[in-house]
């Protein structure tokens, strides 16, 4: 506990937890002060992911290479998971479905390109573990093909199609989780040389009972704030006059990725920008192919109806596009800071559009 | 004649053809049990592929490099070939269409995708000659080109663009043919050191007599049963549960493609991944930019209306991402064992939409 | 003006400045003799075009490195500039779309291709910097995205929408306008060292007096022939049998880029292919993120509505492949000149389908 304290005054970041408690008792005092409830959730989700993520790491320590990496691949999207659980279970779809594109797309363009613009601003051209940016481009490109398939193999929504999609959704679920699985054994066992300079920085681990009971008393927390988050969302988004698109892919994903964005932006200023790379592109083929496809299996048990795969195609457009642009960005393991405004331009006008979109449109 | 009975002893691919009589014997006895044509059928194509292959690649030895290889390269297909011309005279132009997609589909990730996987498990990592590779792949990429026009550029089907789609047909078709020749050219004359390491294992060649008899022989075999297939293959499908579409992408490939299989697995077993790719990309890069153009030339007068190049939606996604997918694994020029796992997971994406599909939503 | 002379005496190609003052002439006397108008125009523009470039590179090179290269970059589309402000001014906003998806793809598809095939036909493998062609081929990339953000993410036209279109253009004009300013500080400032290989020629530079002078003057006979040009080119489509659509993208984008494409392949026939690539990809480039940007903010004030950035979805899959054959053609750093033939069999196929497309289904 103690460690846990002197963590805690350390990390300016995690300051913030105080709107932890804060956010909890407003929403009890003022059950309708949504644009309230929206902010003050945000601000109690970062330090929440930012524990979560610690805890995670700590335990991976505990546990050896292959568990640790393991753990890291299944859990480091935990925050994201526990959020889009909420919504399915409030029914909210689309921005299920919103948040997930959202944050494949924010995750393999703006904190991709973000950390080669930080790090090409202090160093000239910086190198990277290229083998390891293109094993998880592939990953990333293999979930684009199955949100692609529904909408180009499949047909248009009629009472047969609907049980098509279902079906459909399930076996490439599946198909995802699998290969995801098989791509574990391959990075931290089979080819595990392949992927040396990726390695996560050591920070001092907490003790594995300090970390189990922050993983799970800290995951009771996410879920209790991140309902306050999926209740106010759309009444907030009104007050802000921003399009509920323009939340579930930008605002989302950003929140959700906190964490991982501030030890990705650190590691490109310190040169290490194999790790930088990992964190994004990994970060985002693990809520491809695993957050994803485990929120489809879980709508059968969660939620009023199963989810499907049946993205909107906008949502589509943008997870190919930011996939291409990451394959052909991380193709030559070099990066120099132009690389970075590239990437975060087609990630600002992809913004532009989601926030000039018309409210009904997306979805 | 006694070669061949001896090479037939020795490969036990080719008892199957004891197939051939009894499928022919059962189409005339039994002429409605249709599920039984299509599965003898299949049993009885696969050895005829085989033989034809073999005798193929015997004139091809015996003509001398260039000519050879030109030989190869337009009878490597003959079976697929035959099997689309016999399904055009019989007007079943979706068949034609589907056999032609899938061909190339299956071809570009089955066929690689396993012999990445096959040969990955038993090395660690294999090299192959990017620079061969590269060429296949941009020839399978200006066919996805030529695919993707109608649909794109052209327009709805009306009357006035009926004429559209087959004036743009024909005149892509000959665009695609001259870069097949040119490629041939430039692959067999003009920089064939480039093309080091993809050359064919010497099998013993029959003698020219031999070879060219069989030729003949085995190609009239080939069209006789691949009328009873042809014939068989919608009421069969219906009996087995499966689509039109899956039927016509997944199976008559898989049949069609028998023989480059059983050759290029084995080459990527004994390290051989020069072979095997060059297998893989020629075998679709053939049937893109010469079996399906000669098709769209030979429609104008076997069958009873000529045969365009506009395909059905899905057909070309899945074109176009088996294009890519082979584009992007083969450029580094190196696989391991997960490529192959990446390529054959988008294979098994696709198949499992199109036996979902609902019967109606494809051609 | 003696240079101008000289300068015209040893370049055959200027002597077709004699059709500058035919073809006002005979504007004045034979207001509707369009088909007349549009030969003579396209044979007047030829030259004015390399009269424009060369005063345009003279200045450069008066004036330094950096602003020469951003005088370079600006200006080296002067003639397809004015066309279009000249197109806009008349209202023909189809024209202007139709010439600036035909510029991006002529350059980085016809005359990429050409110099291939032109410099593969003397020198057996020819090798360029891949790091500027990957630089260029980036920012095309960047622009291919905006262009198809209005018909995937956006919606289709409604009143409500006409007005998110016509903002998404301008945030879209804006974002690639800046990363145009931000890629010439790059490409000319801070990492200028690595686009070593590409600098032009050094031709005999005009004073200075008389290379402002000729780009003022030839500017405004530009202007004044686009003028004919644009108010013939219909009328004479018609009596060519040619499409509207087959005249804005190759003929007036073919007739725009005669200077460079003069430049570009007689660097490729000597063997300086770095220099080459460079025109025409920076060309492509120059016209999707400068040229088209400039043109959507400057139609507020010019023509009689603003134009936005939605494209018929055709000529947007034109320049997506045509971005990414560039990509992929240029991704190794080498050439032979079956590279050229794949290219340049991409635009004839484009060619041929703009070429047989009904009348109305274009634009």
């Amino acid at each position: 506990m103690r460690l846990l304290l002197q963590e805690i005054r350390h990390n300016p970041l995690l300051w913030l937890l105080i709107f932890v408690p804060i956010v909890l008792v407003v929403e009890k005092l003022q059950p309708h002060a949504y644009t309230l409830h929206f902010v003050l959730s945000i601000l109690a989700i970062v330090p929440l992911a930012v524990l979560l993520s610690h805890a995670t790491e700590s335990v991976a320590a505990k546990t050896g290479d292959s568990v640790g990496g393991l753990l890291n691949s299944t859990l480091g999207n935990l925050t994201e998971l526990v959020i889009a659980i909420t919504a399915l279970q409030a029914g909210q779809y689309t921005l299920v479905k919103a948040s997930i594109a959202g944050a494949i797309t924010t995750n393999s363009l703006f904190m991709l390109g973000a950390c080669f613009l930080l790090g090409g601003l202090r160093y000239h051209v910086q190198e990277f573990n290229r083998v390891a940016a293109r094993f998880q481009a592939g990953l990333l490109f293999l979930a684009t093909v199955a949100l692609l398939i529904p909408s180009t193999i499949g047909a248009r929504l009629t009472a047969e199609n609907a049980r098509f999609n279902r079906e459909l959704s399930l076996a490439l679920s599946v198909l995802l989780l699998l290969a995801y699985a098989l791509g574990l054994w391959f990075s931290l066992k089979t080819h595990v040389e392949m992927f040396a300079g990726a390695a996560e920085e050591e920070e001092a681990a907490w003790p594995i009972g300090l970390a189990l009971g922050t993983l799970a008393g800290v995951t009771v927390f996410v879920a209790l704030v991140s309902e306050v988050f999926v209740g106010s969302v759309q009444e907030a988004a009104k007050d802000f006059g921003m399009t509920p698109a323009f939340v579930g892919f930008i605002v989302v994903a950003l929140v959700g990725a906190a964490a991982e964005m501030a030890a990705a932006f650190s590691a490109a200023r310190k040169n290490r920008l194999d790790l930088s790379v990992s964190i994004a592109l990994g970060s985002s083929a693990q809520i491809a192919l695993f957050v994803a496809p485990v929120l489809v299996l879980l709508s059968s048990f969660v939620g009023p109806a199963p989810m499907d795969l049946n993205f909107w195609p906008g949502a589509v457009a943008m997870v190919f596009f930011a996939t291409l642009t990451a394959t052909l960005v991380t193709n030559s393991g070099r990066s120099v800071w132009f690389a970075g405004v590239l990437v975060l331009t087609v990630y600002l006008m992809f913004a532009a559009a989601l926030y000039l979109l018309p409210p009904s449109s997306a979805g």
